[in-house]
């Protein structure tokens, strides 16, 4: 018997373990999302120290015998066993690379309410994160949309016809960005009807739709990376 | 022929291509750093927007008829073509899983001297940067150093007797970080004496050795993502 996955992210957010969730629901694939169940974060927090692979951060997975970390590896893995990424060199490779943008524009994003300190609160760096999110809003969204719409162009996903994990991934970057910047994300996205409709393209997926609509799918809220504080949509 | 490889990266700084170069210096690859030849800085810009898999940002390489892009997916290819990396399944990800973590704290390394803005000047954002880099140094320096000394252990390498492109990159994390920030970084390694023997028998690596000694090796310098501020190294 396979053994179903065992996710190990915050209970309460979206966060990077969303990446995640996308890819084991696309792939119809049976987990646990272990902190949302009854061991709650004590779970997640002694598994982060255990075994051989340890992880510096959440998420991790443990799939097959192992404990994967870094959400991007977790989402090479989940590509290749169920067919969300090429095969072949070229391709799984340029896969791993749209997701790794696709990360770095998620650290900026994140940055931009928290500029000065992880360790602080949002309320005592808000006026250093209207700067931030001033540059990211003006010039980062807009460089990152435009280099995403590039890669799509006429297609119906980023790889040509087969949807791989850097569109799920897309999906859920340009979901957090009109939560959370729906001004700035809205006039950048004006310029690009193609990522428009992949975005509708794979919410209307089969079992995303469904996932979308279960309670497994959390909302956005203020605790999370994509935070919607109206005065840093410029 | 075997062609041989193509960097495109920054001919100033060591940067994120740093870790590209430290892989193919050590694998003993033939390879021209591009921009730093006749072609100069036109000559990346030119090769950044060409064919079906461009790059947002440098370094990129050509390699075998593909042009790959994000350190990481450089590195995960060179690991696999020269073995830096193991072959395995949970090897090579555990592997990638160093490695991004890594990327990670080179983030937030850089992130110390641009809190507010990576278009705004350091100048304009001195005393937010003061700020940021306390709890870097305070923080985040010693928990991902403890985490690194952690997976060591007492072995020689990250993954055991055998070298991998993540203990390369740990390798020039450590020179940076010495680079930046001497003061936070000695108290940090005063107690990983492991970090710091890794961090000798990399450098001692015959072709590492070489390299480290050859004009292809740039200096450190504060036009790089790890700068030497003295008011930032708490």
């Amino acid at each position: 018997m396979v053994q179903p996955y065992e996710l190990f992210y915050w209970p309460h957010i979206q966060g990077r373990g969303e990446f995640v969730r996308l890819a084991l629901e696309e792939a119809g694939a049976e987990y646990a999302d272990v902190a949302r169940g009854p061991g709650g974060v004590d779970a997640l927090a002694a598994a982060l120290k255990e075994g051989p692979t340890p992880s510096f951060a959440p998420p991790f997975l443990r799939a097959d015998g192992m404990t994967i970390g870094q959400t991007a590896a977790i989402l090479m893995y989940l590509g290749e066993r169920h067919g969300l990424a090429p095969q072949d060199t070229a391709g799984r490779l340029w896969t791993h690379q749209l997701q790794l943008t696709l990360a770095d524009l998620v650290n900026e994003a994140h940055d931009t309410h928290h500029p000065i300190g992880i360790a602080l609160y949002y309320e005592d760096q808000r006026e250093q994160a209207r700067r931030r999110a001033g540059e990211f809003t003006a010039a980062r969204i807009p460089r990152f949309l435009d280099y995403f719409a590039r890669v799509l162009g006429g297609q119906d996903y980023l790889l040509g016809p087969q949807r791989t994990y850097a569109d799920l991934s897309l999906f859920q970057v340009l979901e957090g960005l009109a939560y959370a910047f729906p001004r700035a994300s809205a006039r950048a996205l004006a310029r690009h009807p193609n990522l428009s409709a992949l975005r509708r393209r794979v919410a209307e997926r089969p079992r995303i739709a469904a996932y979308l609509q279960s309670p497994r799918r959390l909302a956005f809220n203020e605790e999370d990376i994509f935070r919607h504080y109206p005065e840093l949509d410029g």
